[in-house]
């Protein structure tokens, strides 16, 4: 439960409290109760996912005004539209392409370490720039007049293009370096700004239990693990969530903001991780094991694929001061969307107060000449 | 290199700052180098591991005094002799013990969550103690004379054994109630006080990866990953480490200290992990894939079998304090061996400091008339 559903009278309500599902990481669906109800609804973009799901479960209990978290007041940052090319085919390149960079990670992650400090550092660069070569050449031998953002070679291709492709060929660095899952190949692709289609390569395991897990998603079309759909957690209580932040390279006064932050969220919910991976921690939003996750100082190539996965996973995606997301944004607050409005009362303001600080929060980039609806 | 040398004029040397091999998740063997030396040593119990490694490799060059973090200060914590029962005989049912646990949980993490949160809660407990019941039945039909002591069930069998067992069914229950890996399965036994044989089965992966890993460790024996010995990292710099750390349901000043302490060293070092399972924390620097490991509040199923894990891998043992460890300590401080001095630098003057406000740092816990030789 815990979604926010829309009356024909335009009213958003939430049920009141009683007694649900809180968990539900691997499975949501449940026999038991009726898929369809006598209401009168009007939906959102989330109707199917309401019907299809346990949220039904409870509608002829009380509906109480008072508790309103309402998912819906967050802009969408998915793709109205994934433009001229079929989503099938821009999905099948999307995931060919980080399939592609991810089979080089693979050989690197095999590799023994048995090597001076210098040629880890080699060991480690060379893998990123590998995959991202592995990657661009699958992009452009499809797509060869699109633009494309990557995280080691910059920006490349026809500006005037729609399309522009965000690459992260190896997100978690330093887990890589040190055999510590997880990290990932992370490819996302915009049309005129906005996620149109993902893909994260996720290394797991570690050591003699390396192992890929494979997300995608496309707008509108709902995120997937290794070919099955996928849906955030259902958990609308801090107290009982499991949450996850990263901590940039930039020691500056918004790092220190998040040690703060990190401080009260171990503090009054089940405890928040740090695995060290953007990209990762948000497919695992979307996989419903973490309740949310958040980071200032990202980067579009560390977020253009994540926030889709969450997104089409029944998540929302702000800001850290909750305004409207764009992936040339520097921070981002993903959640499973019943929770969004609840961690935004303790994560907003001190993200405010860094802007009234004069911390830089305008955009880190876009490409000149790009066009976007944003 | 960075490993402790002694002369036999019984001076500790350590080499001088040179470019050598930093990081050896995998692999530390070496086939350029030398095996063997022109030099008279004197060993201490790391003798087989220093002739066996790269470590000797640059003992051709001058040697300084003034460096020395010297690795063998610290007091070994596993047991001088495993007593009466065969090592392959102790070490093949502490691996049964904690496998037969495994496969309780293994059931557990395969089914749905698709119920509420009564019914999770029932879930993790019921896993809890049907883990531990399991793991009970081995250890009885093998030793029924022997102590046992589990998270679940407390103290039982003879007190006036030597052998006591300490029983994790489940270390790391948020993470497993989550579907967020890691968890795992801990299970130490001690001779007379002392950590002799010890076994973990680590869950890794996570939803539509999960797969297992198979930690195991005698006192004097050596440590193994799914058969395969392992080996605690080489690196010497606290800026080219990686950490990891936990906090505890205890919200204290300890609790406090440790938020100062993440946030230090997430500054000084290449990042500290929170991953949320101490025993699988352990097996991290045992392992090789992170350097060092501490929290405060501990209790003895969490370590018993983890810190044999990091002391056979080549890896020390302290309390947080720097004091000798024993398994009915309250805190812990693992680590690679070589940095252990460095760390305890940052870490034990806030503990001394907890220690001076009033904070308790007994032994937590010891069975009555169990006789040990700490």
């Amino acid at each position: 439960m815990g979604k926010s559903l829309v009356f024909s009278s335009n009213i958003p309500l939430r049920l009141a409290h009683i007694p649900r599902p809180s968990f539900s990481p691997f499975n949501h669906t449940n026999q038991s109760f009726p898929q369809k109800l006598n209401v009168s609804w009007q939906y959102g973009y989330q109707r199917l996912h309401l019907f299809n799901e346990k949220s039904t479960r409870n509608l002829c209990t009380k509906a109480v005004l008072s508790e309103i978290p309402n998912q819906r007041q967050y802009p969408k940052v998915g793709a109205q539209s994934l433009g001229p090319i079929p989503p099938s085919q821009l999905i099948q390149v999307v995931e060919t392409a980080a399939k592609t960079g991810a089979e080089v990670v693979m050989e690197a992650v095999n590799k023994p370490r048995n090597i001076t400090y210098k040629g880890l550092t080699d060991l480690v660069t060379d893998t990123d720039k590998m995959s991202e070569a592995a990657i661009l050449e699958v992009v452009r031998k499809n797509f060869p007049d699109h633009l494309i953002l990557g995280e080691e070679g910059g920006i490349i291709g026809d500006a005037l293009s729609d399309y522009l492709w965000c690459i992260d060929p190896l997100d978690g660095t330093t887990n890589f370096a040190h055999g510590y899952p997880s990290f990932a190949v992370s490819v996302g692709v915009l049309f005129r700004g906005n996620p149109a289609a993902a893909a994260v390569v996720e290394f797991v395991g570690g050591p003699m239990a390396w192992n890929t897990r494979l997300f995608s998603a496309t707008a509108g079309g709902g995120a997937f693990c290794n070919g099955q759909r996928i849906h955030a957690s259902q958990t609308d209580q801090v107290e009982r969530s499991l949450l996850v932040t990263g901590f940039g390279y930039e020691h500056d006064d918004a790092w220190s903001t998040n040690i703060e932050l990190f401080k009260h969220f171990t503090d009054v919910s089940r405890g928040v991780r740090r695995l060290g991976a953007a990209a990762v921690d948000m497919c695992h939003v979307a996989l419903g094991i973490v309740e949310a996750y958040w980071e200032y100082r990202l980067k579009p190539w560390d977020m253009a694929a994540g926030v889709l996965m969450v997104e089409e996973a029944g998540g929302s995606v702000t800001r850290m001061d909750g305004g409207k997301f764009c992936v040339f944004d520097r921070s981002v607050l993903v959640s499973n969307g019943v929770l969004h409005s609840k961690l935004l009362e303790t994560i907003a303001p001190p993200t405010e107060k860094l802007k009234s600080k004069g911390i830089d929060f305008s955009l880190w980039y876009k490409p000149e000449n790009y066009q976007t609806d944003l």
